[in-house]
């Protein structure tokens, strides 16, 4: 029925444009979560929303949902959805993209005179990016009431300020999350569809368009690490006498690239990173022995088992290193995400619909995966993106936009199967 | 003669804890070379000479000289000094540890009634550090015209402003500089010596209070090391496909701990060391895989030979694990400076008022070294002090410093020999 149906791609070009124009700092773009960047990117799609007639709702904690309501409006709806915020200095369409495409979509159906068997909704999520606060899928989480109260302290990573405070300011009810109070009932919800661009270079490796998201890989960040060591001389104390940090979290670091490499040849399924590393500004010095680094290990895999296996392996290896180098590695706490199932039959429709057909891995998180953990049938479309994601030199084309949309729109179109 | 001249150490004690009042910022000692740190340093130690009643003048480029007049005025003089710069958040004793025991020991010989032979001067020296300005010994090269006059445009490493723009903020004169011209005349100087707290642990480990120098190690530094990657997101991008600069960086770094390791092994003099290491700040994220990292590199040896050999061992490290990881890895220009040799004669007689005699490489550099690449018979005094240097535990007892003060005195009554 909707095969003739065709995205709005001329809303799509003037989405994403408009949020550009009013989020980028500098080089990159800037949507802090509930932030003054995030919110120029709800009230630009609320607009846009508003202008196709779509029904607004904003929930306690500002997710904002737009729907085109269904001929069954007490049928369970599908939701199309993603985040608005971005990281510092990121780009203009990891997390955007979600949100424009269902908005395409239902603009297509709207000047197609269509009406749906169900609720048609897009969701513009809040805060799913964990550089703000650390935590991943604030607004998903908290929408289905699953955040743990305490993350309410957690500081923003830029001023200080609590969620608490952050949301307060923006008018939200930090009160919802205190009482894990559910704004969104799973139950309601048919299925949860989530375009957003590939974050790695596989698809352009691959020359290909789009492809759907087989699982996504969990996290366990050890967000906090850090070695302690003494300042020293540089050039006057012998290296058996030294309490290096920056020589022990070198030898750690390289331990845990050994770790990965092990993992790659048994063909297990992981990646670790550490993309924040410094000595102290105000301590260090070129002619000093650093006494202190921090540093972020991040590691992600589609099976729990590895992840546990590798954030105990990272333990075992810093005591040791710690103990060969004179210093203290403390690697702290850390932030989890599990890793999480896309749903067998909706890939199945999905992957029907692209012209060539292929599925891969999503190694970062998504709000998708807080659906599905709930056991709301869900699945993801990659759309092709050159130079990676969480950078300003994201850059996904309008041409590989539209496959993914028009995947999305012959999805809806079998609805229900 | 001077036997029974003691040093004044009732002085030293005033003047440690007037320097420590007037500089301490916060946890450590911060004497900004130029500064107005370094100035209080200047401040104090000129209003103690003035009550001694020694002669004072200062250089063009505000190095400070407090002389005691010898018997014959015409003759070569003798100069104890050092520095009273430090670096940001150091200790209270590098450097202004070696002005304060010439003073101690002038007013030692003032109280005793004793001329000596020859003038016996004490100079405070200005910005050994190399933290402030990237160039190392400013003062004493200056004093000797050795300054390349491209040093002008370096800017302070805190807050950008050039050497000349500082020196005329204190009212010193950039033009002997540009014109390289001579302030103080190697043929006028009998002998250079400097009284320095050790910088390492040796004297601690060998419970001794002080130790003759027997050289001093020469440096090569790469201050403004980097490598270049490509920002992106950390979950989602295969190991084969990264550019991935802090992996590289680690890979680069563990190389070169394996290359001092070697050297160890080959009884080759020589410390590496990385003190300042980071991710940029503004760019950087707990999600992102790093797309920069800058570092300094800091190599260290008695032997010129060891010295030019490592740096070439890192260059061509740098290249080769720069490609492996499909990276930048720019190592940038070092700035130099030779090892130094201590004059043979002066150091037996040091060693020979030492109740333990012992001597040891100075791995830090000093102003010694540009006294003694001039020709002039130099020597040098370590004292024992706890926790190292360039940090704020420095620790020296005064019952050390008396030991290495004593042991100064002790030469002077030598003169001539």
């Amino acid at each position: 029925m909707f095969d003739a149906i065709q995205p709005d791609l001329e809303l799509a070009d003037s989405l994403f444009a408009e949020l550009a124009r009013a989020t980028r700092r500098g080089r990159g773009i800037v949507r802090d979560s509930y932030g003054a960047g995030e919110q120029a990117g709800h009230d630009i799609v609320r607009a846009a929303a508003q202008s196709l007639g779509l029904a607004i709702s904003i929930d306690a904690i500002g997710n904002l949902t737009m729907s085109l309501p269904g001929r069954d409006r007490a049928a369970r709806s599908i939701i199309m959805g993603s985040h608005l915020d971005s990281v510092p200095q990121g780009g203009n369409f990891d997390g955007a993209a979600g949100v424009v495409a269902g908005l395409c979509a239902l603009s297509g159906m709207r000047r197609a005179g269509v009406v749906p068997a169900c609720d048609l909704a897009v969701m513009a999520i809040r805060a799913e990016e964990s550089a703000w606060f650390d935590i991943a899928y604030l607004g998903s989480a908290g929408a289905f009431g699953l955040l743990d109260p305490r993350c309410l302290a957690i500081p923003r990573s830029d001023n200080g300020k609590s969620l608490e405070a952050t949301l307060a300011e923006r008018g939200f009810d930090a009160q919802v999350i205190r009482e894990r109070r559910r704004l969104l009932d799973p139950a309601q919800i048919r299925a949860y569809l989530e375009l957003h661009i590939e974050q790695g270079p596989t698809l352009v490796e691959k020359a290909l368009p789009a492809a759907v998201v087989s699982g996504i890989r969990g996290c366990k960040r050890f967000r906090n690490a850090r070695c302690l060591g003494e300042y020293a001389h540089s050039g006057a104390v012998a290296r058996v006498y030294r309490h290096d940090a920056v020589a022990a979290t070198v030898a750690f670091l390289h331990h845990m690239e050994g770790v990965w490499r092990r993992a790659e040849e048994a063909q297990a399924d992981l990646v670790v990173t550490t993309g924040e590393l410094y000595t102290d500004p105000d301590m260090h010095g070129p002619s000093k022995i650093a006494g202190e680094t921090r540093f972020v290990l991040d590691v992600r895999s589609l099976s729990e088992q590895t992840m546990t296996a590798v954030a105990s392996e990272a333990r075992e290896a810093a005591a040791r290193i710690g103990a060969e180098y004179r210093v203290r590695i403390e690697l702290g706490d850390t932030s989890d995400s599990p890793p999480a199932v896309m749903d067998s039959r909706l890939r199945a429709r999905l992957l029907s619909s692209l012209g060539e057909p292929f599925e891969m891995a999503s190694g970062a998180g998504h709000d998708a995966a807080v659906f599905a953990k709930l056991g709301i049938p869900t699945a993801m479309i990659f759309i092709r993106n050159e130079h990676g994601s969480h950078n300003p030199e994201e850059a996904m084309s309008l041409d590989d936009f539209a496959v993914g949309t028009r995947c999305l729109l012959g999805l809806l179109a079998d609805f229900p199967f």
